[in-house]
């Protein structure tokens, strides 16, 4: 067979998917169907076939796939297999709020670090996580082993974050602040969460959808 | 020429694009490039330029793209023209940091009401933002024709939430909860903003981006 590079479009599916069967299996369903899928998560059967072909999963009959399987394979596929040091620059609110995520802990990221700019700020904040002033961002990212970053710092302090994080070695951020992070080096990936970009995004899908967008 | 509809990813891309030239006009910039965008956004200049075709916008030259220009043309093709209501349901750390958003007020979505099933709550707030117990869901969506939300409620409350939200006649929803929202009714857009499943997918994409996801 010809070796065939998983397209962006199906590793974001399949990323989806991963998430979804993680609740399944909490839940303790044990088996689900491509057609169950497609009604619950609104991706079409067929895509779901061929994302799933591409894990190279042996097929597991009439009766759907198994989930604790198609996990770990999705898992040691995608590479969520070893875990990662992860950091979040920026205690603010919302800083504060994903310190707190429930799942984060039992997850194969490892919440390292928390800087923030305001040294007042880190005396104040309860956590087990351990804290650090944004300007040893770079020796504390380097030190851990940090890979992956999350910035909830406000609009005009993104940026410089994201070139310390960049500098210092990180692979990939997620960006909440409401700027466009640009990265300027290759092999970097920057996920923007900007709340009014979603917005923006389904009010485009939702015009699409009642297929008014042509040209 | 045939009508073609824009495919998915141009849509995304085109929604990053938008918020980027938005930041480009606030630093005063007029003209930009295909090749600029390229390099700043790490989207291929093929697939700018391919993007900017579906718009059917006049070629501006050598120059570059007017930026206003370009602006108004995305949001007449994508639908941003149109003031939409929003609402917040889940007014804890996050929900509260999205209420100040710095952005949201100025941009075309009015943030009409928020939402928390904790009445007391709901009295300690300092907003400007109209603010509403969550048994209210119904009413005041369709009261005040509400469209888009945003779900910042914890995870086992979020599928309930969400349901209500659709049954009032919400089309699309931002999705803050660490679960993947289940629809169950076709045109409504749910994104999936969970934090562990952005970094799932940067992780994911940092191993196709190293070559190592084949079959």
């Amino acid at each position: 067979m010809t070796k065939s590079k998983i397209p962006k479009p199906a590793i974001e599916r399949l990323c989806t998917l991963y998430r979804f069967l993680d609740m399944c299996e909490e839940e303790g369903t044990t088996c689900i169907s491509s057609a169950q899928i497609e009604k619950q998560l609104h991706i079409g059967s067929h895509n779901v076939r061929k994302d799933i072909s591409y894990l190279n999963l042996s097929c597991s009959g009439s009766g759907g796939y198994n989930i604790k399987k198609l996990k770990s394979q999705i898992a040691a596929q995608l590479g969520f297999t070893q875990p990662q040091n992860i950091c979040i620059v920026g205690l603010g609110r919302l800083g504060t709020a994903i310190l707190a995520h429930e799942r984060i802990a039992e997850s194969e990221y490892n919440l390292a670090a928390g800087f923030d700019s305001n040294i007042n700020k880190l005396e104040t904040i309860r956590t087990r996580v351990p804290v650090f002033p944004s300007y040893e961002i770079e020796s504390v990212v380097r030190q851990m082993n940090i890979t992956l970053a999350i910035i909830a710092v406000p609009a005009d302090a993104a940026q410089s974050v994201a070139d310390k994080l960049i500098g210092a070695g990180i692979r990939g951020i997620v960006n909440f602040a409401p700027v466009v992070i640009k990265t300027g080096k290759s092999g970097v990936f920057i996920n923007n969460v900007d709340i009014l970009g979603k917005l923006n995004l389904l009010t485009a899908l939702l015009k699409a959808n009642s297929s008014e967008i042509y040209q």
